[in-house]
């Protein structure tokens, strides 16, 4: 082996450490006291020395145990069989039940066929190869695809974000593309004003939920207020925060609804247990539950938020998926028109909305664009949210340009308006029709019980398993409601999460399935696996 | 106001504590013995109460401490107050000395006018739009901009990823890139073979960061090996971590190398205070120093790795960015070299190596593309790894396919290479020369000194400040070097970096400077300002 370079060193961490500017220490002054008291000036050529017995590799053990806690399952057991069976398909194509997995465990409807938006790609398209637009002007035979509000759009954000979106934007997100979402929720809420400075562009709601339980956990004093059933995300959040989930309980029977009583009295044995309670979130349209909260449900929990300090977080990511007769009230509208209503008694209210592009008609999973409103909180607060998004330096420009697309979109009289709106009232009406067809289908079962579904993306039906099931479940080290998914993966395809996965009443067993593949074949061969497993346990 | 809808809930949080499946139960069973003892089944109009005091907002102090102690200089004081005069500027455009900001403060080439390579975005847009495709192939008058082999791509990347960049990908990224890049690896390294189950795709370098200093840092017990000066992001990331850096220096004076003996001695002092040196990171090329480590430099790194058992981060974003007579030896390569050559010492060597989308030639930094290799670790921890990612769901799916196009852009014979070899050869020189000519610049002054830059997109000069300078600076209680970026920024909108956001030996001042900036004449703008500070404070 060769010589090395040695570099001389003649001053100290210790000196380091007390003298390094602020902004860089984190360990406390004088934490270190080695002095290196070598001088390299003259370096003599180091041998390698290689009689050095190796160290093993880490383990389990040695992980942050944070990490280890985490669970997600909407990406867990079930769904990793539903890969694996995935792949055997693709090498052996007739060696199982089925001919295709039907991936109805995730929000994802862009793998499930659900076309994107034209107007959306098209801007897209645009902002990625700039050159078009000249090719555009100047070759008219290459206009074709492209219509005009889809070319002035793309103008518009290349000038808002300087040019490319292959720039790093301002971490907050690009200032024009939040003055678009600032307009969007001002008409959205009836004219409640909202600000492009209380906007923070993100990538997809995941990241803002990551950027808010980061700052506002303190670890094992800290406790969020989750409903359950819940998305998972939170859970895994709060363990990756070492902080505690606070359960309420929605109420099945009553279309999944809230009581705010019962969140009083969380609240109240929290505070008891030495917990604080400093976040609630609600999550309207519900996940996994479908429900939508009345205005009246939001009354209740801003009075709540008002009344103890607690900072409200409205996962609202599927606000557009609204079903037919429903109507979706957001709670940043009702809190306003309550400050102006009730003056004094919710000015100190802080909430965080999130909106995203990968739900409604969108359906953008994979581009990760999505948005925090921020509000009630101090100058101090914003300024340390903004630091935690510098250092992950902006999200994705084209998600942010997406953004802009989802909350403007073509207007009437505007080229592409009619292609859009025929789009969007197909995508919409396929999901309506599944949702009812797999509602109805599940009540005509025995052995299964639905809430009727007024938004989102999903169904949460209640299994009532024979006890037979639940003891060959039992056998197989499975929870009840694990055993029922596991088994209709296996007979059908069809991949779905156990309600285990987002909490639900002990005792009671559910499962998550979305109504986004396309068909109804699968509905029928879920059915038929219904039957025939309820039919060999209650024998 | 109106009534509510009060839920019945007969059964216990305790009861649901015990009884749900462990993969949502953060909470120790029984931590709760909250009974809700009211039935509700015949729910009676609840009135709203706004008998409350309400309560007040958070502040800072409610928040957590690990995020209050993070910094991130690049986005820091200087380039905030430069944000500010930006807008200046643009509301009353004479109102300062110079008519627009340089932001030389980070790595942003497209900011800059640094050009996107064009097969790059071809390639991109057809993946937002396939409708091109089709445009294109059936009427020929609009394929005069795109070349044959970026359609191909482009059909290539669609059947890899399932047919819409709309989609969640796998959360490790998608299977057909992570082989692209497995492919780049083993050429890269000379036949040393990679594989795609090695690979994950991730938003940039910094998530990948992200993921790896979660995993490893256990909070106060875990240090982290960081070379000063450093890129401010790992320190950042060990603040919201909570666990230590442990610094070892670069010696200036030899071109920024590293020192065996000392790191060694850092790990053994740790040890002594009862900290666990669990990872080592190298920054190579170096950022913010340019300096690129010999082979010799990386085998005394690898045996101290397998000599203590400590995961080594190989921070190789920059690996690109190499100037004329230089060679880039990336750590994967050397190691098994090292595992061939001398069996048995090298086998438990744990290693992530980093790139990124975001540098090289590609300045694709508003695209969140990049990827890590990881090697030596035990199938369980690759677990873990997993499902922190799956946790965010996937990286953007865009940037993972312009990962794919930077490991393997057009090759002879293809219809882009000419345009593409152009177009790198003049990004690439356009760097060089620069870099050469503020280099020059800087040695060329007196009270500036600076290292020759090897690679990367930075220098990081010596300022050997006047003791009035000094002094002055003391009485604006700002560090040194923090009132030279300030006085540069504000006599010449040049804005920089302080050395004291990356780490500096005690009593030297440095600071950090992209050399993107197009022309010539914001270095001669520095220089005038440079001698008539240092007469100011000289005489």
């Amino acid at each position: 082996m060769t010589t090395l370079s040695i570099s001389r060193r003649s001053s100290s961490l210790n000196a380091f450490f007390t003298k390094m500017s602020p902004s860089v220490t984190i360990l406390p002054p004088n934490t270190y006291s080695y002095y290196s008291t070598k001088s390299f000036s003259n370096p003599k050529p180091r041998k390698h020395n290689l009689n050095f017995k190796p160290a093993g590799q880490l383990t389990i053990g040695d992980l942050n145990e944070n990490v280890l806690k985490a669970k997600y399952a909407v990406r867990g057991k079930i769904p990793t069989r539903a890969e694996e069976l995935k792949r055997q398909l693709a090498e052996k194509p007739n060696s199982l039940p089925f001919d295709k997995i039907i991936n109805a465990n995730i929000g994802n409807p862009q793998q499930l066929q659900q076309q994107p938006l034209s107007f959306y790609r098209q801007v897209l398209s645009l902002l990625q190869y700039p050159t078009l637009l000249h090719a555009i002007e100047t070759k008219p035979g290459s206009s074709a695809v492209y219509k005009k509000d889809a070319i002035l759009r793309a103008k518009k954000i290349l000038k808002d974000i300087g040019g490319s979106v292959g720039a790093y934007s301002e971490s907050q997100g690009v200032y024009g593309i939040r003055r678009t979402v600032a307009n969007f929720i001002t008409e959205r809420d009836g004219g409640e004003p909202a600000y492009p400075e209380d906007i923070f562009l993100t990538a997809g709601a995941s990241a803002a939920v990551n950027y808010l339980l980061s700052i506002l956990c303190k670890g094992e004093k800290t406790g969020v207020l989750i409903p359950i059933p819940q998305y998972p995300l939170y859970t895994a959040t709060l363990a990756l925060n070492n902080s505690h989930a606070l359960p309420y309980f929605l109420d099945e029977m009553n279309g999944w609804s809230i009581n705010p009583i019962e969140i009083e009295n969380v609240i109240k044995k929290a505070v008891q247990d030495n917990i604080k309670p400093d976040v609630l979130v609600v999550i309207n349209p519900g996940n996994p539950t479908g429900a939508v909260l009345s205005k009246e449900a939001i009354v209740s929990i801003l009075e709540i938020a008002a009344k103890y300090g607690i900072v409200v977080i409205a996962d609202e990511v599927y606000q557009e998926n609204i079903f037919d007769g429903m109507k979706f009230h957001s709670v940043k509208g009702v809190l306003r028109r309550l400050q102006r209503e009730i003056p004094g008694k919710f000015d100190n209210v802080q909430l965080a909305s999130l909106h995203s592009t990968s739900k409604g008609v969108s359906g953008e999973c994979g581009q990760r664009g999505g948005y925090m409103e921020i509000i009630g909180f101090t100058h101090e607060v914003r300024q340390v949210i903004l630091k935690l998004a510098s250092i992950s330096l902006c999200p994705v420009v084209t998600g942010q340009a997406l953004v802009d697309l989802m909350v403007s979109p073509p207007k009437r009289g505007e080229e592409s308006f009619a292609l859009d709106q025929a789009q969007r009232k197909t995508i919409h009406s396929q999901l309506s029709q599944r949702a009812e067809l797999l509602w109805k289908t599940f009540n005509s079962l025995d052995g299964i019980e639905c809430q009727k579904p007024n938004g989102a993306m999903y169904l949460f039906p209640k299994l009532n398993l024979p006890y037979r099931a639940i003891q060959e479940a039992q056998r197989l080290e499975l929870s009840p409601d694990e055993f029922y998914c596991k088994e209709l993966l296996e007979h059908t395809g069809i991949c779905t999460v156990p309600g285990s996965g987002f909490g639900q009443v002990a005792g009671t067993y559910h499962l998550r399935t979305t109504f986004l593949a396309p068909g109804i074949e699968w509905i029928d061969s879920w059915k038929q696996f219904h039957i025939e497993f309820m039919e060999k346990y209650n024998s």
